[in-house]
């Protein structure tokens, strides 16, 4: 087994091959002035499993389209078998066709992964909305893995014990805020997000009395403009929170997010490696790597 | 038959649907700010001919990605066929193995269309290196097609008839010169590009009195770092060139090439509407536009 | 008098030296792999008045930057004086402090042009909200041209002569389709803006009947995101519009504008040359060399 | 005393507001389509010291100005002291005019920051070239502080007491090197950089026998395009060193330079969090807090 990782998770790749203890192939890869990639594997995969790396953060279509032609090439050069491992998986959400016209850029997705090659995908807490089962709609096999009871360790001691809640913003949310109370053994509850106009969040009133005084870890799966955290934050805050931290597997933060999560007044942003940012305390390597080496057998 | 454009080849696709006098389709694109695309087609192509125009410079990733988003949903809503019309198509450079481990993206670029449902390739001007017949490497039928005939007729007018030579900056562009010269009924010529490091160009010793006193026509397929332009105007200055006038069919201009192609003094910069530019002087519209109808029969 | 341009207008630079038959220095922009730039001028300004143009569009940070350093090493290096030509110029709604604590930031934009040696600017079109004039919140002469006149020669053989009207999206708009519409010998009218959460358009009844049957020509100053020329576009053509023109004096189109202006269906879309694009039909360089030739005296 | 932040350094402003234990005071700044910044400080600074924390790098340009604009406002809004805390000073290299017409772009930064009403300027790790002190050209009183020592210290426990090198890659790093190997109580050493065309780098013979089985620890000040680091790293990996360690202060990593950092293997790249990146592993904070600190008396 090669690990062999793309621009977007250099480190992650080289983190995941030492965890491994197995060879990292390092890539060249390059941008020429006219915006097109230069690529090179260090190494041929001749009969090895190879393992590719690649985060699909911000730049998404770059980050992709550099995926696909290393795993292209990777089959070309003589991979027994192309394991994707995709710590931050986009184009969640346009899961199916809400109106006529739209493209359901998921599928499209997974439709050139299996194309180009790829014999499975390994991903980190992707969101899946309407599709209960991602294996259902990839023709290739697809393992959804969760890197929130790590995120749940980082907290122990940072939080007052039995003096704590664990707060997800919205009911998608409840599956994320569950696994980190369960590390923290402390409750959890999660707001009912009321969509007026722009973003309001309405507490359901029997659980306030459960955040005045005590310290709140609001627990999310991305936080990508900051919106859905902010208002969070506020409400929190209104109901006398003692302090508040925010923790998410993915840390887009796109726009001015930093503004909005921050502004109202947060101890500490947690996030995990698979989108690398200063954020990044929480490693999601351990989990990928124990999934591969249990498929090594 | 319908057309339906990308975001990088709006106005392409207007006037091509116009000139063919059939019907242009609305395609809604933006980008989350995530860095997402959603894609909206305006109209299903239940069982008609598609045409997607989608051109592929500076950014060819994110335009490539969207090009397959829509043209493996056009099949998927029904298109009887699918013809990409590329007017400016990327990653040509890249057409063998050069060293070890490379990724061939020209290989990998003619499958992703053919396996994302493109039955059909156009294209303009294609800078084919090595690959004499790119119909040999794709598996779809592919057309290349010219709007140097139509630079010609661009110039007849602006330079000095009797007293003008067309001059391309190399071997390799000794092909887009011919055209164009035999179109203005004048003589042509190419430089002798010796590499020194950088970018050094040797003018052949004999044909030099050609360019004394002349205007001078610059004539290359693609303007990208600006860089041979530069060497080439540089060099008919100094064998007293009278005006300087350059040409090209695809003004990528990535980098400071405007600064590279205008300092030496050039009297005009024309290109073709391939790459939308305030350069873009002459259409490829007609071109395409009468290839399809002789397509359709 | 000498030019010399910045990377965001080069040809517009090249231009104007060319009608004004003055020298056009070349200026030498690079950017650094980090972000940093790299200037140089062709030649020292000592004792000559120097003519800096460089428009603002897209990248207004990094346009004013290079301006600002340009403009003060013009100064620096002996130039007698220093004209900003700024055809589009950025930042022009934040002319006041609508909330606590915002940054005014056109206030700011004009010390900074003051503070690093310009003496005098001359922009096209400015869109100025409630200053009423300019000049009173600049401490240096500040000029405003409009491109309007040569907008409406451009349309002068292109619309209906007798039978079309000149619409402004809104009141703010009157002034720019009053001068198009007087070129043209045509009515014009001004649509009531009423915003209902987003983008909606109501058409003032009583001159309803103007439009129905009649080619509609529809100016702005500017094309941002295109939802003002969305929304008026549809509203013109539920009135029965013949045929639908666009022209603005700066086609900025940001996001998906070009969808927006397109999908309901126009005949063509004209702008100056102040924002570079394919667009650019009608040139503003006539005009700012008309006003610096009468400066000169 | 107030800490404002801008984009660049939300987390950074945040963190010195908690260990100075005084107001942080959130900062609106979001990006229109257009490009224009729009900027809202939470707070007027009224009679207080503002402390502005704006870290340049990436897109200096961008930060730049918005820090100018931030600057600007807080004097007009009552600030009785602006002191700009800019942990990456960008615009470094061009101190002086190499070639006739070159910007000194440093000069120009410097008198930007004076003129819109800065006091003071905080930086780390600050690359002065040829200028021995920067409060020779600077008017406005200039710190330059540094990281180094921290680290020296997080290396302590990392790499093998007795038996580890430091290495600067040419003489500029030696000032880096030292303090860091002071720290750690190790030995350190500079290699001679010639530049062969692109980037080479020669060992000085007699101190060849440093490197044999000793860990390495690179030190240098910014980390760029990564050319420099990959030739020492290839360089100390020919020498027999055993592991081999990265650090920086600055870790701008522009284009692909994770790539050329980590191909040859590297066992860590940690940097400091002036410019932040999941490499930000030492904070600058406390040595930014204790300077401020001191200067509050």
């Amino acid at each position: 087994m090669l690990v062999y990782a793309g621009s977007a998770s250099k480190y992650f790749g080289l983190k995941l091959a030492k965890f491994l203890g197995i060879e990292y192939v390092s890539v060249e890869t390059r941008k020429f002035p006219d915006g097109e990639l230069y690529i090179r594997l260090g190494k041929e995969p001749k009969g090895e499993t190879a393992v590719l790396v690649q985060s699909m953060y911000r730049t998404p279509n770059d980050y992709l389209m550099e995926y696909l032609f290393i795993s292209r090439t990777l089959k070309e050069l003589g991979a027994r078998e192309v394991i994707g491992v995709i710590p931050y998986f986009p184009y969640a959400r346009q899961d199916t066709r809400f109106k006529p016209g739209e493209v359901v850029s998921l599928s499209v997705v997974l439709e050139l992964l299996e194309k180009m090659c790829t014999d499975r995908v390994v991903t980190v807490d992707m969101h899946l909305h309407r599709v209960q089962d991602i294996e259902e709609i990839s023709k290739i096999p697809f393992t959804n893995l969760s890197v929130m009871k790590e995120i749940g360790k980082y907290f122990r001691d940072r939080v007052e014990r039995g003096n704590t809640v664990v707060v997800g913003p919205d009911e998608e949310a409840e599956q994320w805020a569950k696994v980190v109370a369960d590390v923290l053994q402390a409750p959890y509850m999660v707001l009912e997000k009321v969509r007026l106009g722009d973003m309001e969040v309405e507490v359901k009133a029997k659980e306030e009395e459960l955040i005045e005084g005590r310290d709140v870890l609001i627990v999310d799966d991305i936080i990508s403009t900051g919106g859905t955290i902010e208002a969070t934050v506020r409400k929190v805050k209104e109901r006398k929170a003692n302090r508040v931290f925010v923790a998410c597997a993915h840390a887009i933060l796109a726009a001015n997010a930093e503004y909005r999560v921050f502004h109202e007044g947060v101890e500490e942003l947690v996030a995990s490696d698979t989108v690398p940012s200063p954020y990044s305390l929480v490693s999601a390597v351990p989990v990928v790597a124990d999934y591969l080496k249990r498929l090594r057998g």
